[in-house]
């Protein structure tokens, strides 16, 4: 991706990846499992270990700072500061998480997909375009103009995006219906991924001239 | 209840018990469901029945005014605006919903539980000492203040409150993890269940006088 | 709590806390995962790690003795008996548990909630007054006297209670729709919460005095 | 099925079969909603329709009689009183069952699957001897003999059985993780099938003689 | 979508669009629950409403002809015959369907993704490279080239794609884990929208010009 | 199980056994959880740990040999060749599995049922019965001939079959809606348990003389 620093982008998106969850995860088996980091010798579960019980404090269910703006510096205007199972640990099991949205004038979240989670995208500040659009083949584009207060649905698994249509910047809180729903930022994922896609499986898909394709790959890459 | 109007709490536990959703819900079987108000004579389903996915429109996944304060003019100093299925009908089956809290300076939330949901908890103005506490034979207490910026979790199922400690009114974000997660307000639903329960088994349970639980149900009857 | 042994309350709750279990129990993946006590060092998972399946014997899925009655010799005149996944390891990961319930004459088995599970109600001897209210805002009682041969559900998530209303011991048997329902006694857990709730909070839900909160949480707390 | 009163079979087999339920019962998505019969012209959904929950009353969830022994004099010496969904209309949506079991010494609760639940087995009278095999290749048999008191685990969908192997009556509660589990007796399913299976498919699977099928398939005809 | 006869993409992404479904359904609740076209004007629920079990034939859960190429006579060389729910009404409730997909030499089965199902893909004739990317921030290739008798996993929710590396056509079954998945083409469902994506949101999305997002879009529209 | 090599039975039915997956498995709560043959000292979890998914490469979704026939030269005249979780690591937490089903010409796939998946029955050669059995008390057969294009439905947890009434070997693939669905092989399961089943259960049971269940039993023993 050129002319923006990657560094950005990649934190933006990690933050993106591990902040969602869903409405389909396995059902908590006691009050709480707040997750711990340890690694078992690279041995994992569906999901996270959990620490003692007893050693759990208020704090595993605590997370500080949504306030604070996150940086658009940067060629989307975007910054998305995730708080999933990987940042807040006393989210595991629990089938929630959420994330700030910040978005410069004329910034745009691009069209992703969570694999595993329902959003609800809720506006606090500024004025976004923002839509979802129905699968094969319909394809209808659901589209609404959002100012502070208003609220919309990304419904499960479906494309969806938002654009900074007004002259300030805009601030969103998005709801998801899992611990770690995952995201798919199309654009990334399609022309970015590593190692490449063939690029005639992207020329037939996208009616593109290779050159195109594999310039958008270079542009793309990591 | 006595020395409040009883319509503005009947108002706001509504709010609360439509409000809700679960991550437990049935998975959509569908892009999205957007639920219907067709009774079918008195007939309904797990759910909601679901209009013609040709006649849904944006409007059907948008709701306005979250900006907008509830009124805290109540003896609680509570306003609890909820948006679940049975305010936005496009929620239906998507497993996510939201609830805007007001709380005024000593107001409180009182102890309450969501039979279908976990709660997270993002506050944006004033201070609040949130808490929740654990199942028998525990019953431990997890409590936190909270200032803007900061999210707390209330697991599922499990008894919370909030109260606002700050000199300001107090906003939060609440999202469950369900479409209709339903609440219990403790007291309510105990000393104020219509018709009342036997006093004898408060009396047991509370280690109450028995005139004392009879004037608590007086007071709470509805 | 004060006036009755407190090791026979904490015992009867834990039996209680221990002993129930959920309809949304995350499903078997094999025939069955009898629970081990290996800790891991203070590691867990979501429910519980399971015993190499060569080593299972019908003894991981037989508990006998609940035909033998529990002592009521406390307060509430209440003894449960339960059998869920910590006390019969082969019941993790298979949804469903029980408890016998044993209730003195004028003998309460509080209002509690299961946070993860339906219980099904079945009394054998004696007859009891059992009752659940419905969530916000109804709150409406559904109440029934019950003799031997008579059942009684209590739904997901609600609040509920028995009292012996008869002249003789009663005895119950209680199905959980989970291995690991978990209990929340009212109560206990509002006003014996460790460390005490903000008495505050209580003051304003419960519209009592300080000092009944204050003495209420000196009678509940363990 | 020859030399017992089909009825009475046709009767345990109905009440079996209506009687149970499943740790994969979708979950409630409102406090309940009990089932009505209403039939809107042969159109059925996934589980149940409900009734109108103003509609609801206690009895709706309350059932009568289960003290009462159900007769056994039949071939097997057996008769079971379901209580599932279908006799007891307020269990829809809430993932549990019940049924009492009553066996005649010398009687037989012959081998059986329950599709949708786990079973929990209580036995209150007699002695009987209980066991479940678990899936190919092992094909483990895990039985033990069982007095008042003792209680043993079916696990989801394995074949299973109990025999009176004492001088007395023995009863029995058997609770199901699903609200509608549904049985499969395996004798009746496979010998007794209508129309019947191709003979040939049973003389290799059992390697009988063909004319031991057809009079198999002939005695378990109804 | 120049240069490629509509009605061909539209009946293959039909097809595709009707025919997959997913780990995630809610369970069944009865031994099947075949799905009728019965609409109760314009009324749906989540899933399918059933018809009368007493009507249901062994032709419910039959679907004939899958020997049958599906004409790759289009711009993608691509046939997709479904088999979900909305053509085989059985499948209803029993989460998993199949489809046929025809590859011709050079043809490309572009990059989609199911929300609802995880598929499995077995190759029966000739010879494909097939891949999916995970999700961000890492977008990793998992590519192989894949000969007949092989299988490759499409994991829940990802991006994936097929290409035709041989000289002959290639034939491949594709189970999914829902009987209802959805498919949603990331090109047609970004560029060919209904109505489009505002083009700004595309330009900054996929680091490409004005005129050629419009003129993809263009392409794209139906 | 006399004239027919154990070894080959064995083989098949493991095969079997391990081939098979769930509507009802918990949820991915990650793009992927390859499973890993790890045992951490007899230790296990409902499903299967995972290795790092730093190290997860294409061949771990990836299965050859699904063109190559399973030998038939046994009593059945069957081969199962099954793809679940312990022969595709990759399929863990997915949901789905597939098994490749070689019949001979009068050869059988006899009586079973999957405890944990509906599966979907291609016939890609030769030709078929098939058939399933509804549950008590119905117990009613849904069957059809198959040939090669045709599918058939086998709903959850009930008893199935096929036998080749044709001239020539059949062939099918078999998708089921769990990574782990487990087989039941009634024969061999009632009548070839280890320890075998009490007879007196299988005399009443299946209205069969003593010698005939004990000659049967001889039969089936492993």
């Amino acid at each position: 991706m050129k002319g923006v620093p990657n560094y950005l982008v990649a934190l933006a998106l990690t933050a993106l990846a591990c902040s969602l969850a869903s409405a389909f995860d396995p059902s908590p088996l006691q009050d709480f499992c707040v997750s711990t980091n340890s690694s078992l010798d690279g041995v994992f579960v569906n999901g996270k270990f959990c620490k003692d019980p007893k050693l759990v404090t208020p704090n595993d269910f605590f997370f500080p700072g949504l306030n604070i703006p996150g940086s658009t510096e940067n060629q989307l205007g975007l910054a998305v500061t995730g708080v999933g199972v990987d940042q807040l640990f006393g989210l595991n099991t629990l089938g929630i998480s959420l994330a700030r949205v910040d978005i410069a004038p004329y910034g745009v979240n691009p069209p992703h997909t969570h694999p595993r989670a329902t959003e609800i995208f809720l506006v606090v500040e500024g004025t976004l375009l923002a839509g979802f659009v129905s699968s094969s083949p319909d394809n209808r584009l659901f589209a609404k103009i959002l100012n502070p207060g208003d609220l919309f649905i990304f419904p499960f698994g479906l494309i969806h995006f938002q654009i900074n249509v007004g002259k300030t910047n805009a601030v969103a809180f998005a709801s998801f219906s899992s611990q770690n729903p995952g995201a798919i930022t199309i654009a990334n994922n399609v022309f970015g991924s590593n190692p490449p896609i063939n690029p005639d499986v992207l020329v037939k898909a996208f009616q593109l001239d290779k050159n195109v394709v594999m310039s958008l790959q270079k542009k793309f890459s990591t």
